[in-house]
């Protein structure tokens, strides 16, 4: 990323510290985030603050934080992994000043590039014969489950899932892997709404024909539903409020990077809790892994595409046509 | 209430149904929510709604939630209370088509009037000798019982509070009878924040001169606090979710009419909780009223000014100066 551009081009390799790997990219999947981070620059300095990362437009910057690598070599005093381990990590190593976000770090560049370094810490070793795809939607999946636990969500209760985005089907990849029913999706893509299924909705809506509130009465799901807001576009919180039960819950995922209007008088009405999620836990980072990797759930079938790194910058753009790609893969190495 | 006018005339005398009792008001509080009710007529719907109640402003309306009264007659099957009793009531009667919203009903009036009807179930006597000024006061103190025990803030976190209105106070007292602190309250009123010292905060700041949170920080709170929101005002969720700290919880006691602007990156950030409150459980408006006459809390500091039915609207009138009032009682038996 230069300025708000993408380019190929060539950057010295870096050098693992100590307690850090050199690793080559296998997958990393496109984030939202980053389509985010490239197309409102205006908006920088909130999502740097999100990140505690500072960014200087001035800079380069290798974006990729969804990804699964293979070991080069390892710096001093690393013990965790060695040359020829696949792994995955949590996008974060520690430095000096606190913690670095690798995509959004100018130091610690992410997955869109053939190499990065990782901190030998947070590195988790890839079960074998694991497709290193599968293994990349990882980090994806891991803010889905992050959101299920955040929510509370327990046994007898049913979900509404606003949006069916990576996050969104994480989100209802969570609930149904958490036994949570029904959970209905709603999303304006008619192929997303095929994945949702897939990922476990009971019912995936198209919110101009039906509310997703109102499919879940349909089917009798009656007033005890958390809602999970995974669009992130404005108004979508309001809504959420306003369709809420007496005493209801809504999980915002979705990030909406823009000011945005709601009505407290829904929210007293009813007694409603609003929650934010950032992100996940080391445990959820580590239980997802190994979810993938048990076939538990099928999260492949979000990936969409496939490209080189001279094929980043195209399907940057080809991911704002929601009906076309839902999770872009960049394979750096081929 | 006659459309958006208070004025002082001649109603029938209501006659108490089966469960029902007739009661003569000994004192009631003017509500800030009343303010509203008179002030915003093209807001009516919303408050409407979240009272349950079904406002025509072509009917009068006798307005008054916050009193203690005395039992004149009783309707059939009435066990629980005599003639001569001196009861306070949560402000709802049961009717066939559900609660009904006493002092925000047609039918069922409310304590700026001579005589009213309560629900006999619902009455609870106050202990012998207990001022009704001071009994009338449970209806406010509840609210703030209601919103400390809904943020679940427990000992060894501390608490910010913006606004020193009743309920801001009622929140203040019912925190200091949690036993939660350091406490800091925010007003700009230098006889509100005199008042939420003697409520039991640790300090009252005005915020023009040093922001809630910051004081918070100078007594060395760190970052283990609730944030209660009792101003209602569009901007103050905005603000508390921008001050709130890591995993912080935001508890919304004030009740703003109007749409409201957040930025939901600010509750992302540090993985916010926002939680909406309203009203008072049962046990709560009881375990209130037994506070009260245990004298744990000195409630009717608050009380500034008393009136006749006479005196009503300009009540209404010398309340929307925050300084000269806080709570006004009204005596309409004299």
């Amino acid at each position: 990323m230069r300025g708000n551009e993408l380019v190929v081009d060539e950057i010295d390799e870096p050098k693992p510290g100590p307690g850090q790997v050199l690793v080559e990219t296998l997958a990393c999947g496109i984030c939202g985030s980053d389509l985010h981070f490239l197309n409102h620059a205006g908006k920088m300095g909130a999502m740097a603050d999100v990140l505690g990362s500072r960014y200087d437009p001035a800079r380069d910057l290798v974006m990729g934080h969804e990804f699964c690598a293979r070991v080069v070599n390892v710096g001093d005093g690393v013990s965790e992994v060695a040359a020829g381990d696949i792994v995955v990590s949590m996008p974060a190593v520690a430095t000096a000043d606190g913690m670095a976000a690798v995509g959004y770090s100018h130091v610690y560049g992410g997955g869109y590039a053939e190499r990065m370094l990782l901190m030998a810490a947070l590195c988790l070793k890839v079960p074998d014969g694991l497709d290193p795809v599968l293994a990349a939607l990882t980090e994806p999946m891991a803010v889905g489950r992050h959101a299920v636990n955040l929510s509370g969500i327990a046994e007898g209760e049913g979900a509404v899932v606003h949006g069916c985005g990576p996050i969104g089907l994480a989100i209802v990849g969570a609930l149904s892997i958490a036994g949570i029913g029904p959970v209905v999706a709603a999303d304006f893509s008619a192929a997303r709404r095929d994945l949702a299924r897939k990922f476990g909705a009971t019912e995936a809506v198209e919110p101009k024909r039906e509310s997703a509130v109102g499919a879940w009465r349909r089917l009798g799901g009656g007033d005890s539903f958390v809602t999970f807001e995974a669009v992130g576009v404005p108004g979508m919180i309001d809504q959420a409020m306003r369709e809420a039960p007496r005493g209801g819950r809504v999980l915002v995922a979705g990030v909406c990077m823009e000011p945005d209007t709601i009505s407290p008088l829904a929210g007293i009405r009813n007694e409603l809790t609003v929650r934010f999620s950032l992100g996940y836990t080391p445990d959820e980072f580590r239980e997802t892994l190994e979810l993938i990797a048990a076939g538990t759930i099928d999260a492949g079938s979000m990936v969409t595409g496939r490209v080189g790194l001279d094929g980043v910058a195209g399907a940057f753009a080809a991911l704002a046509n929601p009906d076309e790609h839902v999770k872009i893969m960049v394979t750096p190495n081929g």
